[in-house]
């Protein structure tokens, strides 16, 4: 979808423009990862910025306080996004590490399948705290060891910790995959009756994800991505989603 | 009360023993913070590790999965707390920054003190995860700046962002704070009413904390356990939780 937009727009934009992403997926095969806002900026040839944080559209629009990350390489257009997005209830953080918080946008969603296969189970607010704290940290790993500058202050961010806390509270994809425990219907069907047949998020990453580690022979080092996948693809039980990690 | 424990145990206890503290607390005072691990080590004269973490009595007791955090300076002490106490649904990490650990224990109540004003203003997801996410900053904060040794990881550990996550979704400190705003009853009051008249662990912490921040002319630098502080003691609206953080 992206790519179609990117093509009927090329040519079409200032070369002095400046985008900045709110798309929350990444672009992962088996042969790599592609960052959206690195496709866009290509796509374009303008540089790019990514926004991600804790900002559920609707509590954003009844102005409730939120905040939000804003990933930016070059400082003086950090500073420019700051004065546009900033306000006294929807607060911006800008920092240079925009390749974590892409990626925080897309992993936290794998999370919260986790989440909700623990809720689905009823484990209770302990072991939903485990797969939260474990996933942060699964998520900073595969940052840190795919991509160059990924740092660790970016998941105390809003894009990091407290994104993924709202993410696994509320959000579709903890909702489907609870759902895909209570009623035993397989995630296609759930997504054809919950999302009218949009496809979730979540599990699409941990797909694409399990792909890109089981051709590096790294599944092993990543076991909530891991088990994740595997219980949605692989039939494996949803109580192994506490017992594999 | 546990330094009355202490004084009938003394000389009691053998001088090969090692204890654990499970206390979620500090004694804070204007003078200085004291670590209820230590107090208890000095007056028993034995070494002392601590145990904090996303785990709610009541579902461990249920075997529902969930880990811990059990700090320990003496690393062969920690190796055997993890044979203590590990189990399937129990996992322990054991860390070597028993400050850290503990301090978090304490300091969560008056995050969730916060969380708590935020659920009675029905301010939402984004704000909640915002003020957990600040949160889990300024304790960072208040144990670098006040203790040597305390570090990032300790963070990521159950004790930090994951049992702040529990204590923020359930716990009397989170519900007691929402009263407060619902109600508009003092704290004593509802202390007595919903509490059976035992102190809030939370908004003395923020009290002791203040005092000790206000000596060293710190407030400002704190401006969530402040505004906390200022809201439950001194008449600050509620609202104040996030317009002044």
């Amino acid at each position: 979808f992206a790519k179609g937009v990117c093509n009927k727009l090329k040519g079409k934009v200032s070369q002095d423009a400046k985008g900045i992403s709110l798309i929350k997926g990444v672009d992962v095969s088996e042969s790599g990862i592609v960052l959206f806002s690195e496709e866009i900026g290509r796509a374009l040839n303008i540089p790019m910025g990514v926004l991600s944080g804790a900002n559920i559209a609707n509590e954003v629009a009844l102005e409730k306080f939120s905040e939000t990350t804003i990933g930016s390489k070059i400082p003086e257009h950090g500073d420019l996004y700051f004065k546009m997005f900033n306000t006294p209830y929807f607060r911006v953080n800008v920092i240079q590490d925009t390749v974590g918080v892409e990626l925080c946008g897309a992993l936290k969603n794998v999370v919260a399948v986790a989440a909700g296969l623990s809720d689905g189970l009823e484990y209770g607010d302990n072991t939903k705290a485990a797969i939260i704290r474990r996933g942060l940290l699964e998520m900073r790993k595969f940052g840190k060891t795919f991509f160059g500058g990924v740092r660790t202050e970016t998941f105390f961010e809003s894009c990091g910790v407290a994104d993924l806390i709202t993410t696994c509270a509320g959000g579709r994809n903890r909702k489907v995959s609870e759902a895909f425990v209570t009623s035993g219907k397989p995630i296609q069907q759930l997504e054809a009756e919950m999302l009218n047949g949009q496809k979730l998020q979540g599990t699409s990453t941990a797909h694409d994800v399990h792909q890109f580690l089981s051709a590096r022979g790294m599944v092993e080092q990543f076991p909530m991505f891991t088990t994740v996948y595997k219980i949605i693809y692989e039939g494996l039980p949803p109580t192994k989603i506490v017992e594999d990690i």
